[in-house]
């Protein structure tokens, strides 16, 4: 699998549940949210936005994907929603890897490139920087209709938060055959 | 890292902090527990009497621990102890995978080997097979202080629970010369 075709069987529709392991406090916490993840056109102009705010040329991108999501978190009772725009940037010498732009949050100043790492067993490895810390999240899939994210961050150096993530395809079963293309829905 | 190593790694006290999301029911339960593991000799009694009971030849056992755990699950106030024996049995022609061994529990009538392969990345992959249902757990270290498990498992061909499992090292940091031998202690 390469991430076009980790992204192709991630656009849909789905469940998602997240625990969150504050490690320091031994707490968890648990969020829910419907997410809704749409294929993008590498000549999409929200893609081809998002490399000009990287100062990437677009014609490197190689896939994009915009992702809905509307949720509660268990701390508190307001409505998480919102919506973001990611783009991969393959390594010319290395497609499996390479960066992944994403569209800034609010409390984003400036664009933070995260990179990603395709692997031979099927999982997508994100990691990004930033000044005071650092995420790595894995994401596979143990079956086409379920997908499930490991993530870790670290702060000044050492870990503070672990979640996971287990995301179920809403709308039943998704035909094998869909997942490599979408020219055969009738 | 061989699956040795990630023995010895494992050994030690660890806080553990297991989530489980029941996903038919889209509930997750929180489970706490203290974790002891203790390398145990290939030639120790308790590591014969666990391959005779496979019918396994010792001598081709190349690592054995004991776990003893200790904690409470959310959903009862009941106190969860327990104790079990593991052993590893490489194939002959490829160490990095091999049988499982594992003391019976309670439920179980007779034993049931499961299997284990060590990737290249480090981490370490348990299967069982029962007869209703399989269980896959994979188990990595982000630190030597860090540990984490995400297990699925099926029954009747369905995905029906997935947990997530982080372990800390509990005692403070572990010298990074004491996880590969244990002589280096003063």
């Amino acid at each position: 699998m390469d991430v076009k075709e980790f992204f192709e069987l991630s656009a849909g529709k789905w469940f998602s549940h997240r625990t969150s392991h504050h490690l320091a406090f031994k707490q968890s916490e648990d969020g829910k949210s419907d997410i809704t993840i749409e294929m993008l056109a590498k000549d999409d102009p929200e893609v081809i936005k998002l490399c000009q705010q990287y100062e990437v040329d677009p014609a490197l991108a190689n896939c994009g994907a915009r992702v809905n999501w509307n949720g509660t978190m268990e701390w508190d009772e307001e409505k998480h929603t919102g919506s973001t725009v990611l783009v991969t940037v393959p390594d010319t010498d290395n497609p499996s890897q390479g960066k992944l732009l994403r569209e800034m949050g609010y409390a984003e100043k400036t664009p933070v490139a995260g990179s990603y790492v395709m692997g031979d067993d099927g999982a997508l490895t994100l990691t990004t920087e930033y000044e005071t810390m650092s995420s790595e999240e894995r994401l596979w899939f143990p079956s086409p209709n379920l997908r499930m994210r490991v993530s870790v961050l670290k702060r000044f150096g050492g870990f503070s938060m672990a979640s996971f993530t287990s995301e179920i395809r809403m709308g039943g079963l998704k035909p094998t055959a869909e997942t490599s293309s979408q020219t055969t829905a009738s």
